[in-house]
């Protein structure tokens, strides 16, 4: 069992010691990642591009990005976990598909191919 | 090398071939992940809570769901290998703080004490 | 003068006085308007669909709503005062648009055709 | 009746045509518009902060800005109409508030005072 596969039962388990499925559909849980991913976002919003990376470093705030991550990150198993889909599968297939999508000598270099769509 | 870890390489690689660390600075990935949280949002958008396990069944919307599952894990992973950030260890500690924030004798059964703040 | 007239001057002076326009690109309102809007599906994250209406009515998080709902609402006039938009002609526009994209006699009852795309 | 109020009046009579309300509970209506806002936001992904005002001035990324402008407009109004809120009157209280929380000469030029909260 890797780390992910350890953390997705603990995830199980803490979910089931509340008796939390019943909030947990699929709707509810996609609600909770969009909001979480928007306080990560309120991180960076009066962050300047050239200053992002510098900001990302700055222990407090860097404490409330890694918190968010979290967020983020567990909205996303609990979504999965609940239609029964396999996360690193999902990424896997999107970015073989981005892989033939943008060809790396077409689009090396250029902002206006999104990386992801 | 987990699954997990030969994705974060391959992830790696696909960025380098088309040069965009010049694009991916914390503040343009954090908008990233919210605009693809925002996709897998829409997809839930119309449908009723009681009938969200069943739509994401659906084979049609279901390859869309996976899609953009994909593009928010991806996102998620390009912004932690941006600012040199472990998600497994990000989830692994909101995990663990969330135990103790919410004991499940307090919040067994209950809505309003929002899983992940 | 009307009521939203009156609103976008006072909203400009409260910006001038605190000298906040270097701060206000569209870039970083955008990312204000879609955490704004994070906050707003946040307070409906755990109501149920059945509950949304008798929910938006409780004085507690009624207040909450209304306080977001000015977030999003002064955000979305910030972003239009600053690129030059005329917020109630982009939403005519949309409105008649959406009136030819989604005849009454097709779409009627139908909860597939998204109301707004 | 102004310019609002008539553009409020034609919404209503969209949504009533299409027999839509039974869709649009409050819950609902605050994914729509977070998913619109995420559309928006999708439009200043890749561009730099020292980029955004030129991009938004750009003919063919400004009719799309403008497109999820209106939607966005759009979905709060609906919104409002469901929950039966005012959106002026919510936007003058909120403005209000932030007067007081963020005296001009406390946080002048200062962009860790976010303009709303």
């Amino acid at each position: 069992m890797d780390e992910l596969q350890a953390l997705q039962a603990r995830l199980r388990e803490f979910v089931a010691e509340r008796d939390w499925q019943q909030f947990h559909d699929p709707k509810n849980l996609a609600m909770l990642l969009a909001s979480e991913a928007g306080e990560l976002l309120a991180e960076y919003r009066w962050i300047h591009n050239n200053d992002a990376d510098a900001a990302s470093q700055d222990p407090a705030r860097r404490a409330r990005i890694l918190s968010e991550v979290g967020d983020v990150g567990l909205s996303l198993l609990l979504l999965c976990q609940r239609i029964g889909a396999d996360p690193i599968a999902a990424m896997n297939a999107k970015l073989e598909l981005n892989r033939t999508r943008y060809p790396a000598d077409l689009v090396r270099g250029k902002s206006d191919r999104p990386v992801l769509k």
